[in-house]
């Protein structure tokens, strides 16, 4: 039997202006541990800013996103222009604030924010075919915004919730390592670095995301 | 009893230039996952070089080590010049090219190699106080410059034992996930991507080399 295949979208390198590295990493490693394979996405685009992740200040500076999130995939990524859902089985979306500055402007525009283009069809692609979406820590905010009335966790954040609820999103509030599964949309989330964590619960996050993953592809 | 604190050295994000970020990430997650507590350090220089990780191209661009090894550490980490021995229980270096253009020029010197002023007097410091020290795939040559006659293991590269040996090192040939311990100088190693491994063995490997090292530091 072929493993199962799982596109991972990844939005840049590092927690502040591009996918949350530990998370991203994490992810890779609960599917390879779980006997499925990867292939990474991002789209070619500039990122929105470029932090400095000692200082938190912005950089004089300008990065692609896709040539980022190589550092990630250790090459191995693909446009995401160019992504075919025919060829996955699931889709997943770590963390970290590119998710809501460069796959989305949800950190400026809240309820209102516009999602990429070629995440948004990725997105409805996969899940006209049917197939699991994962998405960990800020990363459900997308799907919230595109997939209507769709049961995610985002942690417990308040504001963040509230915000989820205006789009149409039930908000579900977790404990670190904890997923929120919605078997009808087949969708599965986890708060991750949404809540303080030490690094072997981001793990544990990631491992039972993509075991849920797998077992709603199963199906 | 308080948490066993281990310093690891980072040498930037990305495997081209800098740390690898799987190892880098799942060494942070051994640490975690094994009970003990870790204080990410990087010299304050800049890269030798900028690697574009979709292309393998050299970039010009100029990035600073410190500040791009933040992005793995979540801006948790310190300038190593304020390494002090005293503080940490064992030290462990991740892989990825940074350790032979950042943290050394062993890409370019070979067995002439320096070793950063910085990352020499840590790793001499910790020695001196007989704590053991940890290194993953291409890092152990910077130990075997510095620990004369230390026993180590970067897989099986031919090229890369030769220059070991030529150094005074003890080369051990080792498949994935397996660990070299040299009891004798507290010294651990583990080939990682050294050798065609699964994210899943990266962690094993991490794992392995984590739990050696607590051993060590208990005996």
């Amino acid at each position: 039997m072929n493993k199962k295949s799982i596109a991972v979208i990844l939005s840049g390198c590092g927690r502040r202006d591009g996918s949350e590295i530990h998370e991203a990493t994490l992810t890779l490693w609960a599917i390879h541990k779980n006997g499925a394979d990867y292939q990474c996405y991002a789209p070619n685009i500039f990122q929105s800013q470029v932090s400095n992740h000692l200082t938190g200040k912005t950089m004089d500076e300008e990065r692609n996103v896709l040539v980022e999130a190589a550092r990630i995939a250790r090459g191995d990524i693909l446009d995401l222009a160019d992504f075919d859902a025919e060829s996955h089985d699931a889709l997943i979306l770590p963390g970290g604030l590119g998710a809501t500055i460069n796959l989305s402007d949800f950190a400026s525009k809240g309820s209102d924010c516009n999602i990429n283009e070629a995440v948004e069809k990725a997105i409805l692609a996969t899940h006209a075919l049917q197939k699991p979406i994962g998405a960990l820590c800020i990363a459900p905010v997308i799907l919230a915004k595109i997939l209507p009335g769709v049961k995610l966790t985002i942690g417990q954040d308040k504001d963040t919730a509230a915000i989820i609820e205006e789009m149409g999103g039930s908000h579900r509030n977790t404990m670190q390592t904890e997923v929120v599964v919605d078997n009808h949309l087949k969708v599965v989330t986890t708060p991750c670095y949404m809540l303080q964590a030490r690094v072997d619960q981001i793990g544990e996050g990631a491992d039972r995301l993509v075991q849920k993953v797998i077992n709603l592809l199963e199906k």
